[in-house]
C-alpha cells in the first residue's frame, strides 16, 4: 500500500507541536511538543504593562526539534514525507531586514525584545490602535475597519508596527518590512531572502492588516503615510495579492532538507493562524458555528461566496474571502471572556484560602501548600457538582458575561459585567451556575447577530479546553442556543488541521474539503437541546438582553 | 446622698438582660443576662418554615432571675429601686383567656406552638398578610396601611392572629384576647387579670396592629370581622386608648414583690419595643436619624408634632405619635439587610473552605476545625482592611443592597441585589467595598425620603453592633450620607432606655428628655464626611439609583 506523510506543525503562545499523519487516514504516527526556552524563563516581557515578546530562535530550536523528533519514528520512511503545513498565533509580527532577517537574528539586536515577534497577547500598542481607530473614522477616505466590527485592535499588525517603531528609532531604522510569524516560517523553510516576495496569507492579513480586495489590497499609502511615514515605507515591501493556505510557497531548501534528512521534494504550505486552521482540523463545513471554547472563545463560520452575495454582518471582528477554507467567507467572532469568567469566580471565592489559609501557623508550610493546592483543584469540580443539581432558573441569578469587555457582537472594551437577581440565598454554586448560563448567552448573542444578519446556523462544532472537560457548560450551552452542539474528537485539531492542508499543497487532496473527509477524527460526544430547558432558557435570556441594553446604555 | 434606683429590663430575640442604674446619675450598677432555655434547646420552633414561638414561662423565670440578681449587688438599699420599665420585641403577642393568662401556661395548651408567644421573625402568617393587604386596598374603606406605607406584613400582630386562629381552632376557642409580649409583661407583674383592662403600647399598636387616631383607635369592628370573625371578638377585649411609654401602669403586685423583695410602691412602666426604647437609651433626639445597625437596621426618627403638620411620609414603615417620645412623631424605616449582606458574602467566599478544606485528608478533624474555625473568624477583619486600601470609585463596581428585599423606602419584598461595573480584576476586597458602599446607599435612600417629603435630617446616631465594630462601614456611611455620625457609647442601650423611662414613670424626671440629659453615656466616637469622598460618591450613588430603577421597573 503507497503511503504518504504529512506535518502539520502548530505554534502556539507556549510551545510548538509537530504532527505526523498519513495522509490517506488521518492516522496520527507520531506528535512531539517543544516549549519556548526563552518565553518560559520569562525572557523580553513585562506582564505588569502586557508586553509579550518571543525570540525567533525559540522558533527555529522548536521547529527543528518537533519535527526531527517526529521523524524517529518513520526512519527507513522519510522519502514519503511529502509536505509541511504551519499554524502560528496572531498577529505575532516580527521587523525584518531586507533579506527578510527578523532583527532580533542579528548580533546588535539579539537582546532588544522590539526587535522580536510581537506576541498577539501584546497590548503595548492601545495607544495606537486607538489612534487608528480615530483616524479611520475622521479621515475622510473609506473606513477601513468595516470588515472588522468598526474596531482596530491594539493586538493587531499596524497598531503593534506604529507603537513599535515610535518607540524604537533604531528598529525603525532597521526594519525594512514586518512579517507575521505564519509567513516568515514558510520564508525561511523555502530559504526566501527577499522580503518583497514573501506570500502573505490571506488568514493573516485579511483579518489583522486591513487587507481587503474592496480596496486592492493593504489600505491606501495615502492613508498609512498620514499615520506615520514608516508604515507607508513598510506597504511598499507588501504584495498586493494574499495567498490561502491551500496553497505552496515552495520547496524545503537544501539548508533545510539536511538539518531534518528530509527530501528538497518536501512541500511547503502557506501559514495561517491557529484558531483558523484549528477549526478546519475540527472538521468546519459550511453554516456550522466552529467555536473554540477557552479562556475566551473565536467562533468561526464558513459560508459559500455564491450564497453570501455580497453580506456584511454588522459587528462581527472579521470576515475574509477564503481565510479559513478557499471558497467560503471566512467570518469569526467571539467573547472576550468565557472560561476566564469561571477563573475569576474561582479566584474570588479562594480569598479567605490564598490570603488566610496561607499564612495560618496551625499547619507547616508544606501540608499548607499541598492543602492550597488540593482546594484550588477541586473547586471549579466540586462547584460544577452542586451547580448541577440547581434547578433551571430556580435561583432567579442572571448575569452579564462582559467581564473582560465584549468583543461580539458590537466591540465595546469598556463595557463590564454584572449579576442581578441577588439573594441572601445566592450560595457559590448558584452563583456560578449563573456565571456559566452568562458565557452560553453571550454565545447566544453571536448567533442571533448572524441569524439577524441573515446568515443562517445549523449547529455548532465545539473545540478547546472547556468544550471536552465540561458536559455540564456544554449542554447549558446547547440549551440556551437550543441548537445540536458536537464536540470534536481531536485533542490537536491545529496540527490536524495543518497537516490537512499538508495533504492538499502536497496535491494528495484536491482540495481540503476532501482531505478533512478523509482525514478527519470526527466527534467524540454530541449534546442535544433539553426542550423543557430550551423554554425556561428563552426568558432568562430576555432578561439578560435587557439587563445587557440597561449596562450598554449606562457605559461611557 | 439621696439615690434612687431604677431598673430597665430588656427581652431580646434569645435572652433578657436587666440593668440596675442610679436614676440620678445614670451610673450602671449591675447587670445580668438571663439565655431563654426552652427556646435556646431549639423547642417549638421550625426554622425551615421560619416558624419561631418562645414559651411564656422562658420570659418569667427570665424575669425573676435577671432582676434577683442584679438586687444582689444593692443588699441593704432595695427600698430604694422606685421603678422598673421593660421593652421587648415585637411584634410578638400571644393568646390569653379571660384571666390574661397566656393559652401555654395552661396545663392543656402547655406544648402547643400556637398557643405561646408568636415571636417577632415568625413568618407563618405571610399568606394572611398578603390577604390583608389586598383587603386592605379593595374593601372600600378607609386603607389601614396608610401609615405604615402602604404594607402590612407577615410579621405583625393580626396577620400572626389571623394565621393562628386559623390553623388551630382549639386556640381559636380558648383566646380571649391577644396581648403584646411588651403589655403583657407590666400587666403580669402588676396581677392585672382583666385583658380588657389591659394596657396598650402605643408603640405596638401604632406601629404593628393599624391603631391611629384617625380611625379612633384599631380598625373598625366591620373591617375585620369581614376577615375573619375572631378579629372582631378580639377588638372587643381592646381599648380605645393606647399608653406612651412615660406611663406608669400599676404598681408591683403583692406576689412579685415578695418574689423580689421589693416593696410594692415600685411603679412598673408601661412596655414598648426594643428598637424604640434603644433609641431613647441612644439619646435620639429631633431630627437625628437613630440608625441601629446590625444584621439589618431599624431607623427612627422623632418629630415635634406641631412642626409634622400632618405630614404623612411616603413608603416608610410607620408612623405614630407618641410611638418613641411622647410629643414627638415617631418615625420608623429600616433596611432589611445590612450586615446580613456582608455575612452573605463572606459565606460565598467561605464556599472552598467550608466544602472542600472541611473534607480533605491532610490534616485531622481537629486541625480542620481549628482552621476553618481560624479563617472564617479572619475574613471580614482582613477583607475590611484590604478594602481600606481601594480608592473610592476605583473598581468601578456598584452595587445594590436588595439581597434581603427593600424595606424602605416603599417596601418591596420582591426585589433583589444586584452588581455591575465587575470586571476580571474585580476581586474579593473590591466586591466587599462595593457591598458596604450599596448598604451606605440604601441609608442614603431613606434620608432622601425623609428630606423629599419635607422632614429635615440634621445628623445620625448610630447604635448596633456594625456601628461599634466597625469604623470602616461608619467613615463610607458619613461619606455617602454627607452627614456626621455619632455613635453611642453605651453597650444596652435597650435596657437604659427602659431605666430611662422608669425614672420618668417613677417621677424622678419630668420627661424623658430630662432623663436622656441626666442618664445618658454620651457618645464615644463621631465620623465626619471626608469632602473628597462625598464628591465622588455622589456619582456613585447617581449609578445606584439607576441600577435600582431598572430593577424595580424590571421585578413583578
Amino acid at each position: 500500500m503507497n503511503v504518504n506523510y504529512v506535518i502539520g506543525v502548530d505554534y502556539g503562545s507556549d510551545s510548538v507541536r509537530a504532527l505526523l499523519v498519513e495522509a490517506e487516514t488521518g492516522n496520527e504516527i507520531a506528535v512531539s511538543v517543544f516549549e519556548y526556552p526563552r518565553w518560559k524563563k520569562g525572557l523580553y516581557c513585562n506582564p505588569s504593562v502586557n508586553q509579550f515578546r518571543q525570540h525567533p530562535l525559540d522558533y527555529i530550536e522548536g521547529f527543528e526539534f518537533v519535527v526531527s523528533d517526529i521523524l524517529k519514528s518513520i526512519p527507513n520512511k522519510l522519502d514519503k514525507v511529502r509536505a509541511i503545513s504551519i499554524d502560528t498565533t496572531g498577529s505575532t509580527p516580527v521587523a525584518v531586514n531586507k533579506t527578510g532577517t527578523p532583527l532580533a537574528l542579528l548580533p546588535e539586536f539579539s537582546e532588544n525584545p522590539n526587535a522580536m515577534f510581537i506576541l498577539w497577547k501584546d497590548h503595548t500598542a492601545i495607544k495606537e490602535a486607538e489612534e487608528i481607530n480615530q483616524f479611520c473614522r475622521t479621515w475622510g477616505g473609506v473606513d477601513y475597519t468595516k470588515y472588522s466590527g468598526g474596531i482596530y485592535s491594539s493586538e493587531w499588525f499596524w497598531a503593534k508596527i506604529l507603537h513599535i517603531v515610535r518607540e524604537d528609532k533604531l528598529v525603525e531604522r532597521a526594519a525594512y518590512s514586518w512579517v507575521e510569524h505564519c509567513d516568515w516560517l514558510p520564508a525561511l523553510l523555502t530559504a526566501n531572502k527577499n522580503p518583497n516576495g514573501i506570500k502573505r496569507s490571506r488568514c493573516a492579513a485579511g483579518h489583522k492588516a486591513l487587507w481587503h480586495k474592496e480596496w486592492n489590497g493593504f489600505p491606501s499609502s495615502v492613508f498609512l503615510s498620514k499615520l506615520d511615514g514608516h508604515l507607508k515605507l513598510i506597504k511598499n515591501s507588501l504584495p498586493f495579492e494574499t495567498i490561502t493556505a491551500d496553497k505552496p510557497v515552495g520547496n524545503l531548501s537544501e539548508e533545510w532538507a539536511n538539518r531534518l534528512g528530509l527530501s528538497q521534494s518536501v512541500v511547503i504550505g502557506s501559514g495561517a493562524f491557529d484558531a483558523h486552521i484549528g477549526a478546519v482540523g475540527g472538521e468546519i463545513k459550511p453554516y456550522y458555528l466552529s467555536k473554540v471554547i477557552g479562556t475566551s472563545t473565536c467562533d468561526m463560520l464558513i459560508v459559500p461566496i455564491e450564497d453570501k452575495q455580497n453580506v456584511l454582518v454588522r459587528g462581527i471582528c472579521g470576515q475574509v474571502d477564503s481565510s479559513i477554507v478557499p471558497g467560503m467567507e471566512g467570518m469569526e467572532a467571539g467573547q472576550s471572556a468565557f472560561g476566564d469568567i469561571y477563573a475569576w469566580f474561582k479566584n474570588l471565592i479562594m480569598w479567605p484560602v490564598k490570603n488566610i489559609l496561607s499564612e495560618s501557623e496551625l499547619i507547616d508550610t508544606e501540608t499548607r501548600e499541598k492543602l492550597i493546592n488540593e482546594i484550588s483543584t477541586k473547586v471549579i469540580i466540586k462547584l460544577t457538582e452542586e451547580a448541577e443539581k440547581v434547578p433551571v432558573s430556580e435561583s432567579g441569578i442572571v448575569a452579564l458575561d462582559w467581564m473582560n469587555g465584549r468583543r461580539t457582537p458590537d466591540a465595546n472594551q469598556l463595557l463590564k459585567g454584572a449579576i442581578s437577581g441577588l439573594t441572601l440565598g445566592s450560595d457559590a454554586p448558584r452563583l456560578f451556575r449563573a456565571l456559566v448560563e452568562a458565557t452560553a448567552f453571550g454565545s447566544k448573542a453571536i448567533v442571533d447577530r448572524f441569524l439577524s444578519e441573515g446568515i443562517r446556523i445549523d449547529g455548532v462544532i465545539a473545540l478547546g479546553g472547556i468544550a471536552k472537560k465540561s458536559p455540564f457548560v456544554m449542554q447549558i450551552l446547547a440549551d440556551v442556543l437550543n441548537m445540536p452542539i458536537q464536540v470534536v474528537k481531536s485533542e490537536q485539531t491545529c496540527a490536524l488541521g495543518a497537516a490537512m492542508y499538508a495533504a492538499v499543497v502536497a496535491g494528495i487532496y484536491s482540495n481540503i474539503n476532501e482531505a478533512q473527509v478523509n482525514m478527519g477524527q470526527g466527534f467524540d460526544r454530541s449534546y442535544y437541546p433539553i426542550p423543557e430547558n430550551v423554554e425556561k432558557y428563552k426568558s432568562l435570556y430576555q432578561q439578560y438582553s435587557m439587563l445587557g441594553n440597561f449596562i450598554t446604555k449606562n457605559t461611557h
